[in-house]
């Protein structure tokens, strides 16, 4: 009879330290829930000599090897992100017998196969509660919650820095560039933030969630991914008086022997609960084709929030331990065996209603060709409007778009951005309409 | 080495026949997740003489006895509702060594005690998911999510059909009478909608929230009732020039020593997520100490949403079953020696904002006897509006009152209602404070 499940945890950074606190300062709750002890035996931290003093009862080392080799730790949680080591900390404490736990979304949505499949093989659990939404139970909750359903589709705001950036400049109107230093200065963005605003993070959650609601093997390059550092105060603005928000959207719906996957700005219709979820917040909405709609709200980062859901894998997984009863739900919803391929449905062949900002040089014809080419391209318009007229300055076209092709939209911009009168880039924004 | 797991019904109708439908209909979807099949073997119920011709493999019978004697049931769900024989019938299936299930909060808030110590003293489980919030996996969120917090509030729209009507009073402005026989009409309202609009099926499933959340046995008479069919759509209107909706809540904080218990209408401030949940939708708020706030919303009642949440117990139960892990998590979270009881705060020592509505003659003085028993009553004064002024008919004196303690409160109410000039009782209704 086991005295206490055992943990070793790689990576002392913000989110280490939230699973370290968390243990510790739950300690009392977690052991009148699971019936034994829960304890922290080591950590492994290349940056750090020494561990706070309140974690006597745990030994730090530099070499993660340690604690593979340590026959007494039953679970190994990785929390230093990134690819490698990481991908290789958990192929090896795999091979060492040992459950492992991460929040590594990155290495998941692209070396997830190979991990599962170690661990398959070798008879130990992976838990990724902490991967997508944070704190938010998602992954139990589409796993075992909504296990009798067949899920239609997944709608959801992964990603709170690039939510906090939407947010501020609804609310204030303040700039991109602007919101985004801020945001830095704050913690909410990271120094390099690329991954949250050009919509990578949210894609490699997506594709977790993907690849549990409909048990196949999906990867980062199956999503079609565009972010939002080419909105501007201005298409907000344009997005409130057409009665939407701007949020950047993950969205995959299931078409039975073909699934979309895409990540991009969309304009949500203001009194959907997405449109709603501001700051830091994420959301996410199920579609079960039992359950109908069921959506999960909370902080999606942090370090005492992803804290709790690490210890909530730490937990089932112990209860498997102790219970003797490990892989009792697959890892990946489906079991194995019937775990199959993706066929991604193609961008191209999408459709939705648009919204398009052109910007043009203000010279008679230019809206004549605008309409002709999105006419040729079978693209209708549901209303134009044409901002600012300062002299010599370019104008905003602005465009809300019935449902249109993406092929056809994609021709369409290419056509107009060639226009001699063109100035920049159209802005195209997707519009949510709950078929989609 | 078990073939299938086999479930015994009690009950086939709206609720019921969901979860055969269920089983029926995603039966692949659910062996490709659970490695068997799981099957739908004898339904019991007095009313009806044939099952529909689908369920081919199912045994009708009228008499309950027949589930809890097949030695090849493995699971019995009871979905007939109402105190007895639910219970007798539950306790006859955990005496037989059955495992059980049941949607039955009526049930659990006032025998829960019992079945629970049934179920442990004879080693079976017992699952009650779609007790509360329908088709929104709530108790498994609250229970294995977020099993390393401890809860410090719960705070929920939890009955759809009261919220359906408080929904329609404020988009319509229709009286509460008139959308109750609506409501009737359209199946969204009891023919005897009690328990709904008085807040009693609200309050059934606090307690049953409040146990787990706590690890107290929490009781009704627990809990503080106030319902909605006093609330007029004047009072709507008020609330929302004051920046509010009314929705009807349950709420706990927990205290530590000692817990907050009640149900009752509440001004929701309008940008609070709980108060932009619409129609027949439930949401359920929790605050973790470690995860922040949480919040889970979907179909909270209804054939198949349920049939979702009996389902996923199934198939709990069932991979328990098959991996020999029999109450691998305690059924209320805390492991049964460490259940106490709770001690629950006095409602008179409660203190939060209220709105006041007076009705009275006009004439003079009445003003300045209100305003007299508030200030000797200690519940000082942000607004006062009078409404309505027609000749010889009584006017509305609207209040918004700073944070006041409810026994003060209550003192005041009785003597305004003493005043000659009040021609009908007051209708005071608590605000939602993100404090409270």
């Amino acid at each position: 009879m086991k005295d206490a499940i055992r943990v070793g945890l790689i990576g002392f950074g913000t989110v280490g330290s939230g699973l370290a606190k968390t243990l510790l300062d739950q300690q009392d709750v977690l052991s009148r829930k699971v019936g034994l002890p829960i304890t922290l035996s080591r950590v492994a931290d290349i940056r750090i000599t020494e561990l706070p003093p309140e974690y006597r009862a745990t030994t730090l080392t530099n070499d993660a090897n340690d604690i593979f080799t340590d026959p007494a730790i039953d679970i190994v949680v990785e929390l230093i992100g990134g690819i490698e080591p990481a991908r290789t900390f958990m192929l090896k404490a795999i091979e060492a017998g040992k459950h492992v736990i991460t929040a590594n979304k990155a290495l998941l949505s692209i070396h997830g196969k190979e991990i599962f499949e170690a661990a398959a093989a070798r008879g130990v659990e992976v838990g990724f509660e902490a991967s997508v939404g944070g704190g938010i139970p998602v992954i139990k909750a589409l796993k075992e919650g909504l296990v009798a359903n067949r899920i239609q589709s997944i709608r959801g705001i992964m990603n709170g820095t690039a939510n906090y950036i939407l947010s501020a400049m609804t609310e204030h109107g303040t700039p991109f560039a602007e919101v985004l230093a801020e945001a830095q200065r704050h913690g909410y963005a990271e120094a390099d933030p690329t991954y949250d605003i050009e919509g990578i993070d949210t894609a490699h959650k997506l594709a977790i969630l993907m690849s549990i609601a409909y048990g196949k093997h999906v990867q980062l390059d199956h999503i079609s991914v565009e972010g939002i550092s080419t909105i501007k105060p201005i298409d907000i603005d344009h997005a409130r008086e057409f009665g939407y928000r701007i949020k950047l959207l993950a969205i995959s719906r299931n078409h039975g022997d073909h699934v979309e996957a895409r990540v991009h700005p969309t304009m949500v219709p203001q009194d959907h609960m997405l449109a709603n979820i501001n700051s830091t917040f994420n959301a996410i909405q199920f579609t079960g084709d039992i359950v109908g709609d069921v959506l999960l709200y909370g902080h999606g980062a942090g370090m005492m929030p992803t804290g709790s859901a690490v210890a909530a894998d730490v937990v089932d997984i112990g209860r498997n331990i102790i219970a003797g009863s490990i892989n009792r739900v697959p890892a990946l919803s489906y079991l194995p065996q019937h775990f199959g391929q993706p066929t991604i449905t193609p961008m191209g062949e999408l459709t939705c209603p648009f919204y398009f900002r052109v910007t043009v040089l203000d010279q008679p014809g230019t809206l004549s060709a605008i309409s002709g080419i999105l006419g040729k391209h079978n693209i209708s318009i549901k209303s134009v409007i044409q901002k600012g007229q300062r002299p010599g300055e370019p104008v905003h076209v602005v465009l809300q778009l019935h449902e249109a092709r993406e092929a056809d939209v994609t021709s369409a911009v290419a056509e107009i951005d060639a226009l001699p009168a063109c100035t920049e880039p159209t802005v195209k924004i997707r519009v949510l309409i709950e078929e989609n």
